[in-house]
């Protein structure tokens, strides 16, 4: 595989994933000579700037894929399953942070600091999926805690900007809150119900059957996490929330171990592991810290008190970075080296 | 005791939870014929209307609680502690809302639905408190499912309205998230932090020893819940965070019974306990119903996958009635009945 001038593929280059992509490629100055945008209808023809270049949108068409060495799908599960296979045949390296294909058993389902061992002998035509974004900061903040104490079981409750809903529901966020600053009523449109100063206990749609009253966004987090921390009889309980916030996603976690964590032992893991921040006593991480930052920041490490094996502790990350743009930039530097 | 005609004070008539008393006052018809309103130096010769008189705002002074049957205390913990025996003295029953007496042995912690059993035979001189806010509602969702099930652990994850740091906090709410919209800067006054579209994992100060890492609000949470549950060996967890709405506190709960749960049934047993009003499938319980009245939602009533006994369930209500006013009301509606 080619190192350096390298072709690669934006898919959803206009989303709010994608704008964090071109960000991500040039901040991590990926190694890249020719990148190609694709988006929806009423974007084609929009130029974006990424590396001090200028890169026109293009329809998604056949044989749009020739000569990609990467491509990058962040737009809907639709988009993912009608174009993927193209992208593949044509001999890209797919990383798609979609969730069409995450949960498949033959696709690898990466957050490289976690189980990037997943990633050795991919090659050209490969498909690796990104978690959703609330999987990826949890699965970044347990894996060494798990390493050294044995992960049984986690809750977690989340509190999500609404970046994870896209840039409509940010400008929805912004526009109603402004509304009720005057005294006028929010309307919603993107999103259920207004969310200026409000919270929305549901994200995703609900299920049914077995899963009844849960919804797909707290299915996935369960599932995910399972899969990349390779445990797959973990016990995971997920309530996901959307808050009023514009970017990051938070989450109250409590975990319960194989062996009794030490707090101040577990901080130090924390701080040694690639990709985390910790932030803790007197001070703990916020969405301002996070808001268009790379880490994992974790603060609030203490120890659970309803439970001999148990540590709760407080998890702050740009979701459409470490959730969705920076961890697919991750999987394929992970890839070429 | 009379039961008419009473004579009441309110201290803190000003604050956030003092103009929720007079309008709860007003609203539940409570039978009293005089209305002594305390309030700091600032608000002295200020007039607030109640069932329709008006009636002025006086300081705390040596005798002020004279032929007083009810007082309600809405402000600080150190008037509490400066001001309650006074009240005593003079023969009124005092309903006290700050954190002072709480968990004295000797003094009642009172949420008449859930332990107003404790309430009987109090009379002239008594003094009963009421919970902290995020404590309130959580036992009242909980007290209906431990009759049935045996509670053996709770972990709350909450979202606290801003209201519950006060009027100054709703304003500092409100004008932050201006400045944050007109492009500004955020300033933190009241609270420590921005909370403008930002979440803040701390309320109250850090405690130290064996509590190292918890806040004074999650440990009032933990205490004052095995209180009122008379369970004093019961396993909680507790992380409280602060959350850009105004009204309300929401709390993501998982439960843990000695017998399993069917969610159906804890959805028609919560349906049946009074103060509760279910909101579910398809629906849920929002900010927006909870805000400025008196039930306590709970909805996404489902099965904790991540425990065999295991419920999860969502709580909102509105901090300033059920959390401080309503309640205290409450309490004395029981003393008189």
């Amino acid at each position: 595989m080619k190192k350096t001038g390298l072709t690669i593929a934006v898919v959803g280059a206009t989303g709010a994933v994608g704008k964090e992509m071109l960000a991500a490629l040039e901040s991590r100055r990926f190694p890249f000579a020719e990148l190609r945008l694709f988006a929806s209808e009423r974007s084609v023809g929009k130029s974006l700037a990424c590396a001090g270049k200028s890169w026109t949108c293009a329809k998604l068409a056949k044989g749009a894929f020739q000569g990609v060495d990467f491509a990058f799908f962040d737009a809907s599960d639709e988009v993912s399953r009608e174009w993927v296979k193209e992208a593949r045949d044509a001999g890209a390296i797919v990383i798609d942070n979609s969730g069409t294909f995450r949960m498949h058993p033959e696709v690898t389902l990466a957050v490289p600091e976690v189980n990037g061992a997943r990633l050795k002998d991919l090659g050209p035509g490969a498909l690796v999926a990104g978690p959703n974004c609330t999987t990826a900061q949890l699965v970044v903040a347990l894996k060494p805690l798990h390493d050294r104490y044995g992960l049984k079981r986690v809750i977690v409750s989340t509190y999500q900007s609404v970046s994870g809903a896209g840039a409509a529901a940010i400008e929805e966020l912004r526009s109603q809150t402004g509304d009720v600053l005057a005294g006028r009523e929010a309307r919603a449109a993107k999103l259920k119900y207004p969310i200026a100063f409000n919270l929305i206990p549901q994200i995703g749609g609900f299920l049914s059957g077995a899963d009844e009253g849960t919804t797909s966004e707290e299915k996935k987090v369960i599932e995910e996490t399972r899969k990349i921390l390779e445990l797959p009889n973990l016990a995971v309980a997920c309530t996901a929330i959307r808050v009023p916030t514009v970017a990051c996603h938070a989450e109250s976690v409590n975990a319960e171990f194989e062996r009794a964590p030490d707090p101040a032992e577990a901080r130090r893991l924390l701080e040694k592991f690639p990709g985390v921040e910790v932030i803790d006593l007197p001070e703990y991480p916020m969405n301002l810290h996070g808001a268009g930052r790379d880490p994992v920041y974790v603060g609030r490490i203490r120890k659970d008190p309803s439970h001999p094996n148990g540590l709760q502790f407080w998890v702050v990350a740009d979701n459409l970075r470490k959730g969705a743009a920076l961890n697919a930039i991750q999987i394929a530097e992970a890839l070429l080296a």
